[in-house]
């Protein structure tokens, strides 16, 4: 078989330089022959996460950005406000490449048998630059995909799906018995409410709108909180009480809405105290906020006495913690079911050039659940 | 000798009733004969610690509150705001008595050894309703003072003691090398100064007046920050840098105080970070709130990765954490060291009705630095 591989390909490039500016551009790069342990894969999809927007625009100001060029020429330019440089030391003046997961044909396998058990595989990837046409990869970091598994279904194998089981598993180990989440209609909610009607968890989904719990409810979610709704707060601290959900995982970040769910974890334990304690209940509430839908600042009211957490949650550092049999294991189950309760949902599919359309760009940095892109790097256009 | 003791004692009282009226009040109680194991003190000095007033006060509107009567006859009502009463179930329509910590005169003693040897000390006690002139309580409660120790000596040898260690100790306990505290000219923060110097910990201490930076430089603090001055931010990353403090207690709460530490943190990590990474550093940051001399919403403004934590500390859970057999070493550490490292200091001692005058509670309600209250619930007036 002749290879038909080209020579070049295209990588999304992420540029923030020195005087502030955010270059966004498509860098045509050498298609490298692979070592012995290394497969090159050809990129067929790859989806655009939250978790990929802070890499791809950093703090910019997209508002205010500006495209020239057309095709594979495409430049975006954008401008960072100079108060986040400071934070921003390490990356600057380096053009960093984008794209935390993804999925595609093995097109170059090195000699060794692991390698060379992959050549015409589809298989999913983690580990950053999967914006590119053709990614080089250790053979081992590849996850070969079930027969009949697409790579636009494998491409969004790692983040979402491990990110809910993320927390469920730390709901276990720290000692809660059901949790709460917001945002909860979006892809990794669907997707988090699948996994706990399967495991018997109690989940408390909090959306922004009607139509959001519809989706959730037609799902077959037992606790839906629409925060839209008059009356919100009271019918979230019963779902609490009902559920026993002590713990929370937040994808807003920004308001009141973090603090309400502490209010109202303490109002439903509360309700059946015996003693009073001036501190509050010594049950410890817990908020990790893991997204910032809402990039203004969290405001914590404190109304729930002394035995609360707030903080930042990361899948990476989470997965670090658990060890590698536990990884594993989640992994596993990941691909087992990758069609059906880890199965993720795209609005559309576009190419390199169109991801960097301002058109485009001001969708998908919206944050906003209802709209998911994924990227075909090899798609023409 | 004839027991000289009388028959009733008063005791301050703090009621909430179920239509949200807060009432202050001292009741004659009788003064009890003691069981075996226990012992009756005369309560002699109890300080009217932060920690107090939320069970003294709740979260009445002391501004408008309303005194009559005079003497021991004096009753203080105020208002509490109707969304504060669910919170304050367990308490309402129950009088309660104040005081966490006090020291006096063991004046009667059961017929157990252990009580008849406290017959005559000065001793030490925690454990609540301390704010009346006479305190039943098990020997084994008391913590005998070293003879020279006066009562007013003793009498603040728990809360803010225990807290100050409790600091450093939790410091070490979640993997830290320095701390950062705020309002930090309190008695609290002086007590934790001395401790820091004394055990060769870095300490960054944060105060809001140049006069309350003067007391701690005065007392041999090496790093003292000005939030009232300018370029404080800037000055306190440069502390930050120099101590490696990640761990920060916080009295104040409301506001974004607490975000500037976690941001300066941050700051001071990334200035020497070689790899950029898209979610900050990986070097988690936490802020305890211990105190809320600021009622207002503490906002997090969030740029400083993802690591990052903020919670309530108590002192009790965390003495349940650590166990009996440290909470001993802690306390013997007091106990040696009661007139130098440990010592508080008072702006004035009053009598039980005069905690209730309106004067004094606008004082001591303010939670500000600078006015500390020691009551003697036997001196006249």
């Amino acid at each position: 078989m002749p290879d038909a591989t080209p020579t070049t390909g295209l990588e999304l490039r992420s540029l923030i330089k020195k005087n502030g500016e955010l270059e966004l551009s498509l860098a045509k790069v050498p298609v490298p022959e692979p070592a012995d342990d290394q497969v090159v894969v050809k990129v067929e999809a790859t989806p655009i996460n939250p978790s990929d927007l802070g890499l791809l625009l950093g703090p910019a100001d997209m508002k205010n950005a500006a495209a020239s060029g057309s095709g594979e020429g495409i430049v975006v330019k954008a401008k960072v406000p100079e108060a986040s440089l400071p934070l921003l030391a390490a990356r600057l003046d380096q053009p960093m490449p984008v794209g935390n997961e993804g999925a595609g044909t093995v097109v170059k396998a090195g000699k060794s048998d692991e390698a060379q058990a992959l050549k015409g595989k589809i298989v999913s990837m983690i580990g950053g630059a999967m914006y590119a046409q053709y990614r080089l990869i250790k053979a081992r970091d590849c996850q070969a995909l079930p027969s009949g598994t697409t790579a636009a279904e494998g491409a969004s194998w790692f983040v979402n799906p491990l990110t809910a089981l993320g927390m469920t598993e730390t709901m276990k180990r720290e000692g809660h018995k059901a949790l709460v989440h917001t945002a909860a209609a979006s892809n990794l909610g669907q997707m988090l409410n699948r996994i706990c009607l399967e495991d018997g968890i109690g989940l408390v989904n909090i959306v922004r709108s009607p139509a959001q719990a519809k989706i959730l409810r037609d799902a077959g979610a037992k606790q839906v909180c629409d925060s839209t709704e008059a009356g919100f707060t009271g019918k979230l601290a019963q779902a609490l009480a009902e559920t026993g959900a002590t713990i929370a995982f937040d994808a807003i970040g920004g308001g009141r809405l973090a603090s309400q769910i502490l209010a109202c974890m303490e109002m439903a334990i509360t309700r059946s105290a015996s003693d009073y304690s001036r501190y509050g209940s010594s049950v410890h509430k817990q908020v990790y906020i893991y997204g910032s839908l809402d990039p203004g600042p969290v405001e914590l009211v404190r109304n729930y006495g002394m035995a609360w957490g707030v903080g930042g949650w990361l899948l990476t550092p989470f997965l670090q913690k658990i060890g590698r049999a536990d990884q594993q294991r989640l992994r596993e189950r990941v691909a087992r079911s990758l069609k059906t309760t880890f199965a993720s949902h795209y609005t559309r599919t576009i190419s390199l050039p169109e991801a960097l359309r301002l058109e485009n760009i001001a969708l998908y940095s919206k944050r906003a659940t209802g709209e998911k892109f994924l990227i075909n790097p090899n798609k023409a256009g």
